[in-house]
């Protein structure tokens, strides 16, 4: 939808029946929410043609009445779609700038379509539907990225580099492992949005004010036509409840977590210190000032967004926070957070999308890390500890093994059999040759990269074999995803 | 379980082996998450027992070994549960100070147990089985709070009240509808605690420090043993993802935002302003100086607590943003945050019910802030359109009626029918007769509290007719729940 | 400053020599900082053009080459203000957007002008200068809306009403007392504001990238010309810095937290429960279904934008968690929140300074509710302690007479002098005589409410007399008030 | 102080004259801040002193009273340091739980010690005086931890490193000026927390339960006695404000983020990928499965306690949202934020005083990783600058000449003086002879690491020099400084 054009000029609003004085110019501009619910337009025209509808099957309207309403409605729709929709700041809402066109263009008729609701369902009622449609928009992209995620994955499902715990090289784990971590992240964020979107599925429309009307409404046509699984079942709850939107920013909050840590991620990775991927120029930028830099700053971006959602989940609940029931108009900043917070995930998830599928990682910096910061110590203790050495004897072991590979500045392969044997039988008081039969002959596969990582083979381990049993779920999985 | 005694005496770390430096007597204390993970201890044990059954059953360590340890654990849960375990603040975590303790009791078996593990796996472990039986426990103590709501709405199902909007009186409403709006939300935040447990419920043990373990382990039989829906699918994500935690708070926000918005409305309830309801004196406090004094504390308290869970959640997110994987220290952070938030959530929830269902509400209070604020003037309105006036005429014609009754300082019945008559004809531009005759002779029915309350029985209105059918179908509900 | 106009078409970037990929259309929607930043734009210039004197009087550029630059920027500087400059979003930021055009304009003099500086320390400077500017716009806004309060306050220094604590009636108090508690508040936010100015009056200009620059910068002359106090004292530090940001934002959300405590106020006020105060039309709106409610919008959107603010506050702290030095594009972000938060502090202030002259407050509701509510029962506690009661003695006395009150529904007056002797000398184990006499013949003035608030005219207390020096201190302090 | 013992039996609260019912047991625990608020007792005994030596002196009490006040309240805090003191969570808080202590030991005398005050101005009193006292132990801490800074840029204002941003090698910084920016951050810290205690240090006593008292009291007195600046003048403002608490926290948390960057620093410098600096042994932990393993533990707790910091703002900034005035209980709350918010900064400060003056420069690392990260772009730019090429088009020289290198795989020194001509040649449309002459003599100089750190010699530069020159400065500022 085009970005709206708003008439700032003052008419009358569609409550000022009673007042004797007319909003101050500087008050409609701090009161009036067209600048961000024009939004909204599209599914309050949807919702009002289901309750006029509704409205003449019950007879509460003539039946030739609503064919007029449906007409204007969808005329101006058509005139929103296009941007030429004219905006009024002064009849400050979406629901009203509609409605008073409507009037305008199909006269009296327009004036019964508010039979039987209120501002406070209306909103409500458009609220969840804009949300639903766009919480189906972020799930697609969402699978989007872990296409991404997985194709990668399975293109690199052999590729070793260092794991890391505290930033210390660990163990070694293969780059396709890695990146599948975030297909799990992303798992959860899709249900996350799911359940959302479930939890959200109900019509308040016919709550009215708050208390409901004495119109004999029928609630669960409006619920069928807009898509709803059903009706809310208390009107004061219904118009003061806002957590949906509390419940979308919070999931929303963890995805950003999320694209955050692979952004923390994508810039060490991307630093001369590390060296393991690089990001394709065209999400980077240079410096006005360094020709030589290659800026992530796509990755920064998202990780301060990351942030700056935390702060409009923050602010939405400290909105909601003790006010009395029923309707506020505390809760209209609650849209802001809504929008933006779609914006951010939106644009966020589609840059990633690409930038995941341009990386291009360096095979040879990732191997040679792995390689010198003795991640296969534990591969030694647990070869020990197959040999029946108890875990934290082995940890002994293993720990003066490393200390010494440090002293000596070789890697532990390089320390050689015997100076291990050695420092084993010192530790656990044996003879040395006890230690060697204990050490065996496959030592040397055990301390390489490679060896480590083919060996954990079994479900979520870091194994070429495991990462391309995860790939080819994820891709089932994928495939079975709606409207994909 | 009891608090924890811990030992402050410094003693050798179970990591210690490669360092040449102890650690500070003051780094001990920042860095030691005994004085709060202690919390995690059964469940550690627990997991324990579970992970040495499957390194027994996959002959990973001998069988008889199995039957020491699971013994030596049992004996040492049985000294956790009867307060005479002592921890030691130098064995930094839970998990040091139970292994060290077992190796105590029972020798080399004890240092088998951490075979295929370690404390990155077995914390998230813990944590998760902890956290699915706090939400159970939490889920109850929902179920409780809803039904004192639904017996104190099927008690008060045709007691009439003012219903608020901006705090101003809208229109009437029953207390029973009033109160079954909280219903409905603890039933949203019962199904966001389940949503949340659900999605925890997948054993990370295997996982290993963060790339899986060379050992051939058996994680689906243990996941078995502990309850576990299945297994975590990738090693580096299960032992750096705390998202059950931050799903976890952002469900205990939103539900402490609804309890604050029942605990402002109770305080502005309980003042001498409003004096709608009485709350029992054992949930009051005096003052020291004010003698007459009878102060709302326990509400004021959980309004607070409100932003406590919303300082945890930011907190924790915050910490969570950025982090590179896999496991970071910085994740020790949030058991604290997981831990308070039960606790606000357990007493508060228990407090409240015996709050909720020791309301005394004050029905001539209700009825006459009802009666004076003009609360009838939508059902006007709503007359005048079901006798086919359009909407916004009936709302100016209504508007003026409000008026004229404030300047009269009567409320709407008392102007008598003569003047509404005449208001309405110069409004409509209309014959006085035809006025009269379009107002008809249910003009005081239509005017009146109750009859406005009646008329709203549609599925969620106010009306008690439609409350009675809600706290039905709520009972079905809180009978079908597990456990209650 | 007109809202920019901004091209969306491609051009070549400022940095993009070394590159070999254009950036995406996507990109530039995530990555440009102009829809906002065009905000800085003319103190950025006059940044530029005290940075290109310094660099003529320096001798690094010819000093022909000033004149042409500062001619240059000064007509860029008109068409900003007269709205007729294109902004360009390939051109990415407000820097590169005014010195391309610069170039355009002057040729060769215009690429020399971003000799010895970056944009990382170029924009530092603009958002201080920026910062600066903004808060004495809002200190002074600050001082209006104080004035608004001490009108108020003193026109009703004399006015009675209840004050509360728990919102209980607790004493009487003046309604000028109870207004001028939000004088102290503004009082101490625009110290905060004033600290926050004061900090960050150091110019960061001449830092360069983050190291400073090799040519032979004059950083005085320029913190001079510039109205800044002094330089920084570290290139690093200053690039990295936005501490700045984070302190407007702290000041700026107790600010709103301030207003938001006033917004409550006059909603329980302007509710028919109190019935203290009538909020001025023009600050309302009406409903679009109940044509007798008056809306507190005005007030209720503010207390909505104090959880905003928050959500601003804490979104950008979380930004500059653990960034490492110096300058990370994570950054950018802070200035939205920069933006946005001016624009809240600016309008609310604007509108609650009429807001708060159009009170009109209802003296006989605020009267009957202070008589109601036993409010002198303390000045009884006091009058027996003075009377060598010993005070918790005196407590247990009123505690009982409060509830003989209350069981025969009248005011503490209402019950005579022997009553209250009665249960005084029955709870001190007195005789009754004694009991006489300690009450004395001044009863009734200590019981009545004026007689409890006058007795009150210590410093900081709600007497009229201390109301009225108070008024009269903060009428001389806003006089002395610069700018004012 | 020892922590509380506190009895959990039930007793009489001190307001319990009036209540028909006692609380409840579960209740006591929700409603109790004795757990916590025992922190205020010396505090509170200091503040009652002062105000019974006043209330003597203006003869509201007997001058006897006072000695015998006095002596006993010397008592208590006696018993309280000695840890013999018993806590009573029926009497609810620390005001409470001295109070009846002090009538058990003195008899009447006791109860006369409230008169003119109530909890409301007692406890802001309370909070006043520890705060105070807070800050100024975490202001020397500031000091320290900016002497271990000095000490370190001291020693190590010639080592050279690379500089970044984005996280890209930008341009050689020396390690002490890096160091130095630490110092900065701080310094502003520190003025915040000057500030906030500055603020903070007016006398709220007499401000009594909202309205202040009918006692003859002297109020400047007592503020004298108590080392504030002054009384505070507006009693309603006093009891209710916690803008303390606010600014305290805000100032935490910004100085919080300062250490999580440097906490971000370290783990990154400590990481293999860099290699920069060491961490002593001390403060780091093992892995219980990965022997090799130095874990900087440290930096990131307090990376994570930033989070929590940043939860502790926004959790009581939430609290004091949308309070009418006066007093509510909300406040309480705040209290734990503020003493958890202290230890924190308590022991973080000190901890990482040692950290940071154990820090061990690795300079061959850090030297190679400057050299080759093309660091010396600009300083090339800058000396074609110099000879009177246009920067912009300097820029483009160097823009390709980084990508020459680049495709060479070596450093810009190593791509010799003939290609650096010719790529400018071609770029600028010059004649090669002229682009040699243009470089001249001192291209190595130049192009070294040294030269271009050394060439920033400004104020806020990185050389040797300014950072000595900084050195210097601090050293005088923090002999300066009160109390070290």
């Amino acid at each position: 939808m085009a970005a709206a054009h708003i008439d700032m000029q003052a008419r009358t609003a569609a409550w000022s029946g009673r007042f004797n004085e007319a909003m101050d110019e500087r008050l409609l501009g701090y009161n009036a929410s067209i600048p961000f619910d024009y939004r909204l337009a599209l599914h309050d025209i949807r919702a009002s043609i289901a309750h006029a509808r509704m409205l003449a099957a019950q007879a509460i309207i003539p039946q030739p009445d609503f064919a007029v309403i449906e007409q204007g409605l969808l005329g101006i729709a058509q005139d929103i779609r296009d941007g030429t929709f004219q905006w009024s700041r002064a009849l400050e809402d979406v629901h009203f700038n509609i409605e008073r066109r409507l009037t305008e263009r199909i006269g009296d008729a327009g004036k019964r379509l508010h039979t039987a609701r209120s501002r406070n369902d209306q909103v409500a009622t458009s609220m969840r539907l804009y949300l639903r449609e766009a919480i189906a928009g972020i799930r697609q992209r969402i699978r989007h990225l872990q296409r991404a995620f997985v194709e990668q994955a399975s293109q690199h499902a052999d590729l070793l580099m260092p794991g890391f715990t505290h930033l210390q090289v660990a163990q070694p784990v293969t780059f396709g492992h890695h990146l599948m971590a975030y297909f799990e992240m992303l798992e959860r964020d899709d249900g996350r949005f799911g359940d959302c979107a479930t939890r959200l599925n109900q019509l308040p429309l016919g709550s009215a004010a708050l208390a409901g009307t004495s119109f004999p409404i029928d609630r669960e046509a409006v619920a069928h036509e807009l898509g709803f699984d059903g009706v809310t079942r208390n009107s004061m709850d219904s118009v003061s409840d806002r957590d949906f939107v509390l419940e979308f920013l919070a999931a929303a909050a963890v995805l950003m977590i999320h694209l955050s840590r692979l952004s923390e991620e994508l810039i060490l990775w991307s630093s001369s210190a590390f060296g393991f991927v690089a990001l394709p120029d065209r999400f980077c930028t240079g410096s006005s000032i360094m020709p030589q830099k290659k800026n992530p700053d796509i990755p920064e971006l998202a990780r301060a967004k990351a942030g700056r959602m935390l702060g409009l989940l923050t602010g939405a609940m400290a909105m909601m926070k003790a006010q009395p029931l029923a309707y506020n108009k505390d809760n209209q900043e609650t849209q802001e957070a809504m929008f933006d917070a779609e914006q951010v995930l939106v644009t966020t998830l589609e840059v990633f999308t690409g930038l995941v599928a341009g990386l291009q990682p360096n095979a040879s910096r990732m191997l040679a890390a792995a390689d010198a910061g003795y991640a296969t110590a534990t591969d030694l203790a647990d070869l020990l500890v197959r040999r029946s050495i108890p875990f934290r004897d082995a940890h002994e072991v293993v720990a003066r093994v490393v200390r010494q590979a440090e002293a000596q500045g070789c890697p532990l392969a390089g320390l050689g059999e015997e100076v291990i044997a050695t420092l084993m039988a010192q530790t656990l008081g044996i003879e040395l040759q006890r230690a060697r039969s204990i050490l065996g002959d496959d030592l040397q596969r055990v301390l390489s990269v490679r060896g480590s990582a083919e060996s954990r083979s079994h479900t979520g381990g870091t194994a070429p074999e495991a990462v391309r049993r995860e790939v080819a779920r994820a891709r089932q999985l994928l495939n079975a995803a709606p409207g994909l």
